[in-house]
């Protein structure tokens, strides 16, 4: 009798908390449809092909950056209900000719691979040569003597730490001395400044990255590969009066028009709910940007593919966006956020893949306050039907770059986490090549993605 | 009151069952040793390198399967208390000079690229030319009938499933068409078989892999490429009169003597109690098994050389046993389980590594009554302390067909379980080489065995 007239009054539903308005037995057949879908029809590897093969090295700026969002705007208007370009300006920075750099030892020369840092000025026309000092890390350069460092290149040779289980870990743990390398050497009055490649394997290919210059005293930056680091630690060891050579004519030039590219399929139920679903087209220059971030775009894709395949109308609205500039500024982002904020849009979630197209492992969230509770009790509640696809990450954390500019307006931000262990190898180099992704381990991220927005859009965030 | 007596009387841990004794604060500690040094000092990535260039191609009974147990004793004799070969004899088949295939419409022929299967007999020295039928599966070669095969070649393209997550669902669903194919065909009068390569992608490579007669009606037996598969598809759907030419001078010699490989490290308090952990030596002769099975063995050396240097003594013995003729025969496996019957040995635990040096997702377990149930109970008083390393798969399955062989004997088998999307892109092609195996995906397995080994050393496998 009481049974009957908690019923009447809805109070099941009030006691069991927003459990008893979710079907998990119908969840778990649409995660089957979802993977089985990306398994055999993915749009995502095709996709990444032709983004890699036609628009590599999309660096912001770029012709190969104009025809990436050509391409992918021609992709989204085929999978969304409506797309659209979202103008932004981009710094526009050029690598210019093939930089030259080498040991010279007496009269040996030995070539070493460097790739300038991305916001580096070059060397004037003749280069520089200078004798090295090498640190092996930030702190170490600033507790050194002036004198030491004066007139000389300053070789950072920081190793990313290889004890991380989660390589990111590792690699943030470097970061700074691509970031600031070159102020800290200035400030002690270098000509230059090499780093050791922020890679985890032994090998000849340069990684590049964004550097900035806080103030006035700019000098050259560039990376060396990890070989070459080695090998020029130790001819430091063993021989005096090194010198090194380093030539580039990289340079910055006036800011271009640009855009963000976006297609969203609009929610049946909730229309004004969006749910974000993003990667960051623009790439660096001396790959294909194929894991960075080509994987995350065509992934991004792929969710709204997959669900109008499916035929999955969501309740709310999923917006992909393909954010420009993510390298090197992340304007695309900044002004993706304040015209959200301008239009008064209600973004609930936002979810990011930029960490490559591997095996996916899970989600990490951030969020303000209540926001980051809610997100990570769903979590808990749907964990269980990721299980069987091997899913099981599920934590507090970092999300991405792009999508951390919605932060304050109070949404979820949920960070894509694949497999993390060879990332690093390609990251930011010319290894980061179309041929280094695994179809199926595309796929099963393109699913796990399109399975999770799946379950904000058919619930939302909030209990 | 009660409670004293309790104490007194030792029901605590009589109440709480093994957890009592077990440790996990220190537990914890040892696991996070035991992956720094894997990540940092292991001996895996290098003794691989030495084993797949060295001993390619190391199919049982050939000059490089002796090779490599000249290799790999050396490596354990560097690592093991005592070091020692058991005598097996072992199959001796041989590819013979490169295969030839090609397709013939009409005056058009098209090079079709295949692999002997292994033990298939060859062609007669002028090959076999013959009409094609094509089939899907080996159900529709039995419900044929025998008038529309007879004479002909039969194709079996059936594809593996891209749908399981677990690719080694894929390739259980499809085996036995390489496995019987030409006994089903030969039944039917075929003149030779050729299966569509087990692989999940569509490349050049065939892949080869055993094949039994159970009779005396024994025709030629090759894998032919997936993108070879597809095209003598579309040709049988386009051409009438179309013929297929093979050329193979394989062929089986009398039986050889060979080896397994054994180390072991003493147990300190119950040296007869004895954990077995290994893969196989053995490889196909077309790549450098690397994947199949150079990283079993190179990670199970690992285990005793993560111990000795972290000065870890085993409660148990731990023994790395590393299998001849896993490949076309099993022969090691079946003299190893029979001498550790005749010696009353005690084996407890066993752990396979034959599913690729990928990121270690977990363990998979079988045994018989009580040992399963006690295994499946230690993995889960264990598990969080794999958490932290990713390693989240502790259930029911298979483990792997050296060990396989001591099942009979009441020990607890594990298959070691590694992420499974890449493996079937090299399983038993030339693919399978040092190159595409990942050092920290391979270090990160050694390091999850050796963690698992020490704690069936430390607690044994009962409660």
């Amino acid at each position: 009798m009481l049974r009957k007239y908690l019923c009447l009054l809805g109070f099941t539903s009030i006691l069991s908390g927003s459990l008893q308005a979710q079907n998990f037995p119908k969840d778990s057949v649409t995660f089957r449809n979802i993977y089985d879908l990306a398994l055999t029809k993915s749009s995502s590897y095709a996709n990444l092909y032709t983004l890699c093969k036609q628009a590599p090295a999309r660096l912001s700026g770029s012709d190969n950056a104009a025809k990436a969002v050509d391409i992918t705007y021609k992709m989204l208007q085929q999978v969304a209900d409506t797309a659209w370009l979202q103008e932004t300006m981009v710094p526009h920075w050029e690598r210019g000719t093939q930089e030259e750099a080498y040991l010279q030892n007496g009269t040996e020369k030995i070539t070493l691979n460097i790739d300038a840092l991305g916001g580096s000025i070059g060397t004037n026309e003749n280069g520089v040569i200078a004798e090295v000092i090498e640190v092996n890390s930030l702190d170490e350069l600033r507790n050194m003597n002036a004198d030491r460092v004066k007139g000389k290149i300053v070789f950072i040779n920081q190793a990313m730490d290889p004890k991380f289980i989660d390589t990111f870990g590792s690699y943030s743990g470097c970061a700074g001395i691509r970031v600031k390398g070159a102020d800290e050497a200035a400030d002690k009055g270098a000509v230059a400044v090499l780093i050791r490649s922020l890679a985890l394997r032994n090998d000849d290919h340069p990684h590049t990255g964004v550097m900035f210059y806080k103030g006035d005293k700019k000098i050259p930056a560039a990376a060396l590969s990890t070989n070459d680091a080695n090998k020029l630690s130790d001819y430091l060891t063993q021989f005096k009066n090194l010198k090194v050579f380093i030539k580039m004519n990289c340079k910055s030039f006036p800011d271009v028009k640009s855009y963000n590219v976006i297609g969203e399929i609009r929610g049946s139920e909730f229309p004004d709910e969006i749910i974000v679903v993003g990667g960051h087209l623009d790439s660096w220059d001396n790959g294909e940007g194929a894991h960075d971030d080509g994987a995350g775009c065509v992934q991004s894709i792929d969710v709204l593919h997959i669900l109008k395949t499916l035929g999955l109308k969501p309740k709310r609205t999923i917006r992909c966006v393909l954010f420009m500039n993510e390298e090197n500024g992340a304007r695309g982002a900044d002004t993706y956020a304040k015209e959200a904020l301008n239009k008064k849009e209600k973004h609930i979630v936002a979810i990011e893949s930029d960490r490559g197209g591997f095996s996916p492992r899970g989600f990490s969230v951030e969020g303000k306050d209540a926001v980051l509770t809610h997100c990570l009790n769903r979590l808990g509640q749907w964990k269980h039907l990721f299980a069987p696809y091997l899913v099981h990450i599920f934590e507090k954390g970092g999300s991405g770059v792009d999508i951390s500019r919605l932060k304050d307006q109070g949404v979820a931000l949920l960070g894509f986490i694949p497999d993390s262990q060879r990332y690093f190898d390609v990251h930011h180099s010319e290894e980061d090549k179309f041929e280094h992704v695994n179809q199926r381990e595309l796929e099963l991220g393109s699913a796990t993605m399109t399975a999770l927005i799946w379950m904000f859009s058919e619930y939302g965030l909030n209990p």
